[in-house]
């Protein structure tokens, strides 16, 4: 079997001396420095804590949806999801919850009618690229921690709709998004969502519980039972918990060498497991590494 | 709202007319006529009754693995998987089932050490080019209705690890894997398993069943206790099924029309809900569609 793949590769004309073994994503993390790693703010944090005592973290993402951002700061703030439940779960898509059709009122502060924030301009994000084609955007890689579709004239940057990306609802109008209903990308990434909808933020903890519910049997994976939603207790950001108790994260920083050697590895897979690296990654097969801090 | 997205469209430079409102997905599938469908063979569809009740059916691709497929079928006859568990669940990575560790003895005409069944030739495949660029091959597509890179020489062809991939696990040989032991994508497509493990089907029916089980708390996603592993019922061959009870299952052609239309759509989404088609569309954001039979 060996000789086989020897000879492939002859057939695909790679003359050069086999790459030395690189180390696993998992060792990359392992040892990278204090350096590569950025705290997330506190008020970037947003825990959602189910009935069923399991735990969703949420890191926002107000430098691309501001607006939207700041509605869900004051809602969480509000207790607007007092009551709330997942009411939806579509199989290899998505999983949402907040409190669906309520008609409850917006807090003070919340804009009822944001701008559509689906992009942002390039200027100002130091981007690391992916290296590998997009099929999605001109331009793929990362900034500030975060997998980006661009456009290469800088008009444009999206983040991308990747496992676990945090979406706003809306309607069929581009602006009927709030926050008060939130998504979750629970399978293959549904970039054809980019530039469509407003992504506010990603699971950095706990996303197998959003993934892991039944699937609701009706149109679009709505629970039949409204409920049959699975409650959620509380929605509040980690700046509102008590010191104590507060959850806190750090993301590795796209901009450092521990991740661009964990980017070339991502592509590269040539430890004992692989005989045939791919040369190449999907931006959202790279999940940017999130650890608990301390 | 609108106004900004058209000021928008007009910095991206185009002046073309807008493109008339296409079908949604779901509208083509709902239309294809009869011509576009290829019925699956009762041989090549794997069906799995959890003692839970519910059902996933694999269809099996022997064009690709044959040697695999076969020792699956003997595995099947056999009742080799009497007793199996579903006893690894790994967050957006893959579920995994057989009989773990069991020693069991394979039964007669199981190839104990297949070959590596990675990738074929793609002489004598019918491609249906992807359009849209990929991270992982210099090519590609569908052929046969399934998801393929390729190389653009034609030295391979690959089934792609897309969200219900089925695989072949194994240990760090690559000819270890003989089919007793199989695994399905559950979350983002893990591609860069791409001709290192040998894929021999794709859940069809029932993937949800895989997906939404909880995750296992070990290392790679194993359940801590076996003893907590979902119980399989049966794994059997649709064939050897009394013709009453047996499912049957279409797979749209790829080389169809409905396939060229329906692959178009998904790469530039605007009906109602989009107001910015992509333009492009991965691999595995295309699923060939696949629907009960009769």
């Amino acid at each position: 079997m060996r000789s086989m793949l020897l000879a492939a590769i002859g057939v695909l004309g790679s003359g050069a001396a086999p790459a030395p073994k690189l180390l696993t994503p998992t060792d990359i993390v392992a040892s990278a420095p204090a350096s590569a790693w950025t705290a997330i703010p506190a008020r970037d944090l947003l825990v959602m804590d189910l009935k069923n005592g399991k735990r969703v973290v949420i890191q926002l993402a107000p430098d691309f949806a501001p607006v939207h951002v700041a509605n869900i700061r004051a809602l969480a703030n509000a207790g607007y999801w007092a009551g709330a439940t997942i009411y939806r779960v579509q199989d290899n898509y998505v999983t949402q919850w907040g409190n669906n059709d309520s008609g409850k009122p917006w807090p003070k502060g919340v804009v009822a009618k944001p701008p559509a924030e689906y992009w942002r301009a390039l200027k100002g994000l130091a981007i690391t690229p992916l290296g590998s084609p997009d099929a999605y955007a001109p331009g793929a890689g990362f900034a500030a921690g975060w997998p980006l579709g661009y456009s290469t004239k800088g008009e444009w940057a999206t983040l991308a709709h990747c496992y676990g990306a945090v979406g706003v609802g809306r309607g069929l109008d581009p602006d009927t998004g709030t926050g008060g209903e939130l998504y979750a990308v629970n399978g293959q990434a549904t970039r054809h969502m980019d530039r469509n909808l407003a992504i506010v933020g990603r699971v950095i903890e706990g996303m197998d519980q959003l993934s892991a519910l039944p699937r609701g049997t009706e149109a679009l994976g709505f629970y039949k039972d409204p409920a049959a939603g699975v409650p959620i207790a509380t929605i509040r950001l980690a700046s509102g918990i008590a010191a104590a108790g507060r959850p806190a994260f750090e993301v590795m920083d796209t901009a450092s060498p521990s991740f661009a050697n964990y980017l070339r590895v991502r592509a590269n897979r040539n430890d004992d497991f692989y005989r045939h690296p791919a040369g190449g990654v999907d931006l959202c097969g790279v999940q940017v590494p999130v650890r608990r801090k301390g």
